[in-house]
């Protein structure tokens, strides 16, 4: 089990064999047995496996290749929308049209997304996460139809493996994980918990190749910079408007 | 695998065995090997063992006793703050002060809970989750010294489980799964999805211990209230502008 999960490779091509629904079906009920706030299941999944819909949600996802090449999409969202009607229709006032039933209905969503991923994995499909769900949610509510006090939150793009890649590198424990209280880094830190990364040659060559001095150049210049974080931002904030979220 | 997750329940009660720490290190390991936006690694985990700062914690999770009882709580965080910092001393200008960036942080950790959970029962250990996290999160910031751009999000508390709880239940797939586009719900569908949990004698007498008409009072009446809600949805939208995160 810890060997499954410390081989995990994101999945960015896949072969033509189609998942059986059955299939599917059992990895999401599975998914869903995981913890979730107070047992209301305020989360939904959209399957998406029409090429056409996988065509028409492709450019919310910049028209990333896997997004229509994989024979299933999957998107996760916080939803609301069916424990509200079910509240009406009981004679209970909902109240979550706000940011903490939004927070706890996305919190929600991602723990089974993980746990659908795992699940995906361990009967040899592989997965890829799309980032980019929360830049442009307007276009995907839009094409899946989502309705009110619902809001997509991840998207995971599922299929056969058509090739194995390398694993990636992760930063050192100390980098991540804190005893009893955080210990803030200093310079000297930050230069020890970077050193292995900053000096491997794969990303030697992926500074050379972006045309920047540091590793970090390729991040705040070019791959997540602040233009872009902010642009999206504020995008992401009018999607939970819209949908009731933030009133 | 899929038994592992069919099996899963939340362990509210610990035995008295401690968690090695070499283990624990080992299931972190696992946990951060799961995907991340761009590799950045935008999160951390406060390891807390200590039992005058659980005390401390206590209060934020309402003094749940698995918040003092547990042999281990650990608080993921988002966390733009390690990266921030690493950008700073290379030549280049973080610009994750913002929402978007929050967000991606925020699912990032979340998945890596979830990852950190299924790990840990892989190996027998019962894990509970606090969602009281995001309601008190300026308590937790202020014991744990979480600097700017630093937000807890999950507190999983983690244990060998001293009582083995029956499993719960959850709605049918049809109320979580739709199939290419988002397929609202009517009264009648409405109806069908949550009979067999509103029959079941475990919510009938549950609703009668409330004191309600009906299951869906006791949340919007009692446990999950709109005053409450809103409360603290101000307070936390406050702590994302405190810790920079919402400028």
């Amino acid at each position: 089990m810890l060997n499954l999960l410390n081989q995990h490779r994101t999945i960015r091509k896949y072969t033509e064999q189609a998942i059986a629904p059955e299939l599917l079906n059992q990895l999401l009920e599975a998914a869903f047995r995981t913890s979730n706030t107070g047992n209301m299941q305020a989360y939904s999944v959209i399957v998406t496996t029409d090429n056409k819909l996988k065509e028409q949600l492709s450019p919310a996802h910049f028209n990333q290749p896997m997004s229509k090449q994989a024979p299933v999409i999957l998107t996760f969202c916080a939803d609301f929308n069916r424990f509200s009607k079910w509240c009406e229709q009981r004679q209970a006032e909902p109240g979550y049209d706000n940011f903490q039933s939004f927070t706890a209905s996305a919190i929600d969503a991602l723990i089974a997304a993980q746990t659908f991923c795992i699940a995906a994995e361990s009967v040899g499909l592989g997965i890829c996460y799309l980032g980019t769900t929360t830049y442009n949610a307007q276009s995907i509510i839009d094409t899946l139809k989502l309705p009110k006090l619902v809001v997509p939150i991840t998207t995971i793009t599922v299929g056969y493996p058509a090739d194995m890649p390398e694993l990636t590198d992760r930063l050192p424990l100390a980098a991540i994980v804190h005893q009893e209280i955080y210990n803030d880094f200093t310079p000297t830190t930050i230069d020890e918990l970077y050193c292995e990364k900053e000096n491997s040659d794969f990303y030697k060559q992926f500074v050379a190749e972006n045309q920047k001095e540091t590793l970090a150049q390729v991040f705040t210049d070019i791959r997540y910079n602040r233009k872009n974080n902010e642009f999206f931002s504020d995008k992401f904030i009018e999607v939970l408007k819209n949908q009731g979220f933030l009133k």
